[in-house]
C-alpha cells in the first residue's frame, strides 16, 4: 500500500477500507508517513468529506493508538459530558457537582483554553493550591469516594489526535466535520466513559457556525458512539452570545458557585438542569426528564450538590474556603463600566470578540506557553433581548492593566443595539 | 502574512493577490515554507483551482524563481515547441531537424522519461557517443551553425518547479490543470524562446484524458504565454494510441530517420508536418500553412532536414555513421512476435499499458534511478483501424531478457479487437 495512491484514492471521492485507515494513522503515528502527504489527505478530506463508517475507523484507529483509560474500578456508570467549547462556559463546574450529588460518578478529563475559549483546567487553577495532575488511583479513589473528579488530559492518550491536531492547526484544515468528530470521540472514548453526553455549540461564538453544521457534526459522533458500544447523546445550543454573565476564570468560577447555590444566571442554570436530567437518564438514576430535573433541583436546594464542590476541591488540594467565600478570590485592580452609547434593545451580543477581549486582558492564551491572570475578564450587565438605556452600564471589565481605547471599542462593537423589542434566544433548541 | 491563512483563502475558493503568490513561492523556495503546508495549499487548488490571473501571476513567480536562459545572441525568431508527452512520441527528433531546415533556430531544452512515458534525452542518448551536457556559449553556436541543438534541463532554471514537482508527486496533486500550466509555461518561458507551440495530447496514453481536459489546459498556458509577452499556439491531438509504429529508444530513433527520410509512418509525419508549419509561421518563414507545408515536404525530399540531424549529432559528440547506416544500432537479443488471438478490426489501442510494458522491458524507468536499455521495446504491426486475422502478427517485442507471461497478457489486453469496421482516428482535430 502506498499513502499516495490513498490521497488519491480520496481526492477521487472514493471510500476507504479499514486495512487502508489502519496504515494511515498506523504509519503516521510512527513517523513511517510524513506530515506533507498526512496534510494533502486531510484537505482531500476537508472537500470529499468521510463516510460515517469511513468516520467511525477512523475514529476506532486514533482511539487505539495510545492508551485507553481502565475506570472499571469505579462503580456506576460512568457518563462523560463533553461540550465544544465557547465563551463563558463553566457548564463543567457545575454539572459535576450537580450530577455527583445525584449519585453517578463524574471522572472527567479536561484540557486548557486556547484563543477565545476558556479551558475548564485554567478556571479551576484559579482556587489557590488546586491540582489537576493527579495520580490515576488517586483520580478513581475520589470519584469513589465524593463522586466527582476533574483531571488534567492524560499525555499517553491517544497520540494520533494529538499528532494530527498540530498539523491541522497550521494547515488550514481544522474546520472539517469528520476530522472535528473523530478527533473529539477518539478522546473520550479513550477517556474510559461508559455513556456520553455532547453539548455541541454553534453560533459566532463556537467553531460550529450555523445549526445546520452543529447538527451534522452531532449526529456523526452519536453514530460513532454508538458503533463503538458507548451510549451518545447529544444537544445543539446556541452560543451566539455567552453563557452566564462571567467571562474569565475566577469570574466563572464564582458564578458557577452561585449557580450550584441557585443564584446563578437563568441561561447557565437551564442548561445545567437539561444537559444534567440527560445524563441521570444515561446513567439510568432516572427515568423521565421531569423526575431527572426534580432531582438536580433538590441537591441545589439541599446544598448537596455545592458540599460536593467542596469535597472535589479539598480532595486535590485546593483552598475550600475559597468555595464558601468567593469574595476571598483575588480581585483585579480595576473595574471599568463601559456604558452604552445608545439605547434600544440588545439584538446581538457577540462571544468570540468578547472572549478574546478577555484573552487580550490576560485571562487567556494566545499560544500554549501563555500565562494567565486568573483575576481579571469580563462580567455582562446586559444581554440580547435587554433593554438598555443611552449611558446605562453593558459590562464590566477587570482588569490590571487599564482599558485600551481598541479593546473598548471592540466591546462596544460586540453589542448591537437596536429599536424593536426582541426575544431572549433559546438556549438548547433540539436535543438528539 | 501567514501561510495557514492562505491555505484557508484558497480553501474557502478565494483569489490569492500577486504579493501572496509571491509570499508563497519564494517562502518555499527558501526553506521557510514546509512541505505539509505547501502540499495542503496545492490540495486545494486541485478542489478550487486558480483564476487565468493566478496562474499567470504563479508562472511568473515560479519562472523567476531562479535563472532565465539569454539567447539573444541566437539569430532569428527561436520557436520552441513542447509536447504534454506520450507514449510513441519522438516528434522532436522529427520537428527539430525539420524546421532547422528551414531556417528556424531550435534551441531545445529536454527532459528524461519518467512512467510510460520515454523522453527526448534518452532516445538522443541511445546515439553512441552523443553528449546532451553542453556548454551554454556551444549551445548557442551550435544553433547559430546548423540551426539545431537539444540539451538537458538545465538545473538552475525554475528551482520552485523542481520542487513543487517533486513535492506533487507525492502528494496526489499532479493532475490539476493551473499546477501543470504553471509547470510547463515556468520551464519553457526560463528556456528563453521568443514563440511557443504547444502539442496537448489528450486519450489514454497522455495526462489529459479528455479532448475538453485537454482544451481547458491549453488555452490556460496560451493566456499565460501571451501576458507574458510569448507568442503561444496550441495544438490538441489524439494519443489513444501510441505515435507512429516504435516505442523504446533506439527504435524511435531509427523511426525518426526514417520519417526525415520521407519513409516514416503516416500519422508520425503528419503531426509533424503540421506542427512544423504552425512553427514557420510563427518565426515568420512563411505565410501560410499551405506554403510552409510544402517548405517542409521540400527539405525531406532534397535531405536538407537529414542533414541537420547529422550536423547535429556530430556537433554534440554522436556517431553519425549510426544515423547514416541505423542497422549499426545494437539489437535486443529476441524479437518476439506476438500473434492475434482473434480476428477483426483494431478498435482501440492502449497507448499506456504499451508504454509500460516497454518500461518494464528495460526501456525506461519506473524510479528516477534506473538505467536505460536502449536496444529494447516494441514495434507495433496494427493499429486502430486496421484488420487482423486471428494469428496474424499484433506487434514485435524486442527484449533482452525473453517475455513474461504476465507482460505478453498486457500486450493481448492493450489490443481491443471488434468485428465492425473502424476509421482511422484523425490526430490533430483543433490548433487553437
Amino acid at each position: 500500500m502506498r499513502m499516495v495512491d490513498l490521497i488519491e484514492k480520496k481526492k477521487a471521492g472514493l471510500e476507504h477500507s479499514e486495512k487502508e485507515i489502519h496504515f494511515i494513522i498506523n504509519g503516521y503515528v510512527e513517523d513511517k508517513i510524513p506530515d506533507y502527504q498526512m496534510s494533502a489527505w486531510m484537505m482531500a478530506i476537508c472537500f470529499q468529506g468521510l463516510t460515517q463508517k469511513e468516520t467511525t475507523i477512523l475514529t476506532k484507529e486514533m482511539t487505539y493508538s495510545g492508551e485507553i483509560l481502565d475506570l472499571s474500578s469505579i462503580q456506576g456508570i460512568k457518563v462523560d459530558k463533553h461540550s465544544t467549547g465557547g465563551v463563558g462556559d463553566k457548564t463543567s463546574l457545575v454539572l459535576g457537582p450537580l450530577v455527583g450529588a445525584c449519585g453517578v460518578p463524574v471522572a472527567k478529563m479536561s484540557g486548557r483554553g486556547l484563543g477565545h475559549t476558556g479551558g475548564t483546567l485554567d478556571k479551576l487553577e484559579s482556587i489557590p493550591g488546586l491540582k489537576i495532575e493527579i495520580k490515576k488511583e488517586d483520580f478513581i479513589k475520589q470519584v469513589n469516594d465524593c463522586c466527582f473528579s476533574i483531571i488534567g488530559q492524560n499525555k499517553h492518550l491517544v497520540p494520533a489526535d494529538k499528532k494530527m491536531y498540530a498539523l491541522r492547526d497550521v494547515t488550514g484544515t481544522v474546520a472539517c466535520i469528520p476530522l472535528i468528530a473523530s478527533s473529539i470521540m477518539s478522546k473520550k472514548i479513550a477517556a474510559g466513559c461508559d455513556a456520553l453526553l455532547l453539548d455541541v455549540k454553534y453560533g459566532n461564538g463556537a467553531f460550529m457556525k450555523t445549526k445546520e453544521e452543529a447538527k451534522k457534526l452531532a449526529q456523526m459522533m452519536i453514530q460513532i458512539g454508538k458503533s463503538l458500544g458507548k451510549d451518545t447523546k447529544a444537544t445543539l445550543s446556541n452560543m451566539t452570545q455567552p453563557l452566564g454573565y462571567a467571562i474569565g476564570n475566577s469570574l466563572e468560577v464564582k458564578e458557577a458557585i452561585e449557580t450550584l447555590l441557585g443564584n446563578g444566571p437563568d441561561d447557565l442554570l437551564q442548561l445545567c438542569l437539561q444537559s444534567g436530567a440527560q445524563m441521570l437518564i444515561q446513567a439510568k438514576k432516572a427515568k423521565s426528564i421531569k423526575e431527572a430535573t426534580q432531582m438536580l433541583k433538590n441537591v441545589i436546594d439541599n446544598h448537596k450538590a455545592f458540599d460536593v464542590l467542596c469535597q472535589m476541591v479539598e480532595a486535590q488540594g485546593g483552598n475550600v474556603e475559597y468555595i464558601c467565600h468567593p469574595e476571598l478570590f483575588k480581585k483585579a485592580k480595576e473595574i471599568i463600566p463601559i456604558h452604552s452609547l445608545e439605547k434600544g434593545y440588545v439584538k446581538d451580543l457577540k462571544a468570540k470578540p468578547l472572549g478574546l477581549v478577555s484573552m487580550k486582558l490576560g485571562g487567556g492564551r494566545a499560544s500554549i506557553e501563555d500565562t494567565i491572570d486568573y483575576s481579571v475578564g469580563l462580567v455582562l450587565n446586559k444581554k440580547i433581548g435587554d433593554y438598555v438605556e443611552k449611558d446605562e452600564i453593558l459590562l464590566y471589565v477587570h482588569t490590571n492593566n487599564g482599558l485600551s481605547e481598541e479593546l473598548r471599542a471592540e466591546i462596544l462593537n460586540a453589542y448591537i443595539i437596536q429599536d424593536e423589542y426582541i426575544e431572549k434566544p433559546i438556549l438548547i433548541d433540539e436535543v438528539l
